[in-house]
């Protein structure tokens, strides 16, 4: 199976109403008088990262990636879950998950590790609170909303092709943490960039029942030179929002597009409808 | 690294105190008004299973595993999420975590599908509401307390080995979650046997900081003619308790021991110290 499929083998199980369908970046429960907030991500070697890595920046990366669900929900950690398969540079791979842990001030909650064969898989479960209810989620944009984006989109490529000046977009990405505590009270729908713009875009867009319309001018890129490879690249844990045009934002971020009726296809960039997603960027399996 | 060292590491890392230093199966923290309890279990091909196992036992026993930490916490099962390499038999893999969430009616909380190349591995997070406090820990055993097993010790060894009447003790083991609701409030210690019975014992006593006294003819055997590999194979997911031996039992358990003084073996098998954990049971690392 690819990932799609399993996913769709995933979503025919019994799933809890805080799965949200398994179609949102965490799972949002009540619990006790809060609102937990859960996520998993995994990486692999070979898929996600390459066996010659750097082991302290794959560390970093799987807690900024799952941080950054986090962030997507304005939800503050509480703290993460470990799983990792020894046997790579297992004190490099500390060393960065003690970096990570650290900045963000996040402690580690238990976890396990196990002696495997082969390419090597780490996987991490983040666990954070509410910061304010409702809780953001991929639904709720709405006919007329502007649609925003924190910061530059295409770094993280770059960073992977090796352009110094932004190394660290891809190596050691930074959830947009406190950007989503302040968005959570005024945002109609968010969530994370990790597979492309225009990818999540469309997976928002389809999530919210309505049509997004981009303004490639407007958009903000690495490499205004490579602008389709940076709206499909992925991996830049930047927060893609909407929210009613009025209101003032809490937070520097720029505005792309506008939210339209659902129409014929669920994302235009510019006069362009793109209706073909396996197109659009990091498509898993 | 080995395990041991990894896991020395990973203690030297900022801790949420509801860790408990990663010296227990699981995390319990307050949050809201309740009690959280969270563990993360991996499996992984070629160390915990074979590359020709049925891919639903391995399904079901990575929940198991999960689900009987919880239950030594006398936990309630939330959820699960779950982290999962493709490629292997994914189809008989998504029948066996049917199977297992249907027979718990525990529900899918959200999780991760990655491409991998090489050994497949499997991680579970599982996430439950603490039934009783304090929450049993592995600290808290005293003198003169009876040690008690649930169960028969030495099962999932001879399913492992073909034994028929044995083969769902070791494919499909269950986990004790009733056994531990009832237990939760009258245990002065607690733990669910993953690693051997011995090994099991010698950590609990260790965290208890007392002697344990196992009696060996006490100890339930599937083959007494086999005792020492019984007591030190492991996967069995019993429970193992301590509590005031004037105490009734509200599940069947067989007392096997007693709790003494700390003296200098943490562990006594008859008359024999048993002091070289590396011997006890299935050593991580």
């Amino acid at each position: 199976m690819n990932e799609l499929e399993f996913l769709a083998g995933l979503r025919d199980l019994p799933l809890h109403p805080g799965a949200r369908g398994l179609k949102d970046d965490c799972a949002v429960l009540e619990f006790g008088s809060e609102t937990l907030i859960l996520t998993h991500d995994m990486m692999a070697e070979g898929t996600h990262f390459e066996p010659e890595a750097n082991m302290a920046d794959v560390a970093w990366k799987l807690v900024a990636m799952n941080l950054s669900d986090l962030a997507s929900k304005g939800a503050e950690p509480i703290g993460v879950l470990v799983g990792v398969s020894l046997g790579r540079d297992d004190t490099g791979f500390l060393s960065g998950l003690r970096d990570a842990l650290s900045v963000y001030n996040v402690p580690l909650l238990g976890g396990d590790t196990i002696a495997a064969t082969g390419a090597s898989t780490f996987g991490i479960t983040a666990v954070g609170r509410a910061t304010h209810k409702p809780v953001p989620s991929r639904r709720g944009s709405k006919t007329g909303d502007a649609i925003y984006v924190t910061g530059i989109i295409g770094r993280a490529m770059l960073g992977f092709e090796g352009h110094k000046q932004h190394f660290e977009a891809f190596h050691r990405p930074q959830p947009m943490l406190s950007e989503g505590y302040a968005l959570a009270p005024m945002v109609s729908a968010m969530m994370d960039i990790s597979d492309g713009l225009l990818l999540d875009a469309w997976r928002m867009a389809r999530a919210s029942e309505v049509s997004y319309r981009l303004n490639p001018e407007l958009i903000p890129v690495a490499d205004s030179a490579r602008m389709d490879d940076c709206l499909r690249w992925g991996d830049d844990y930047e927060l893609l929002f909407t929210a009613d045009p009025a209101r003032e934002l809490p937070v520097p971020a720029t505005q792309i597009g506008k939210v339209e009726l659902q129409a014929n296809a669920s994302l235009f960039l510019g006069g362009t409808a793109l209706t073909e997603p396996g197109s659009l960027g990091y498509r898993h399996g």
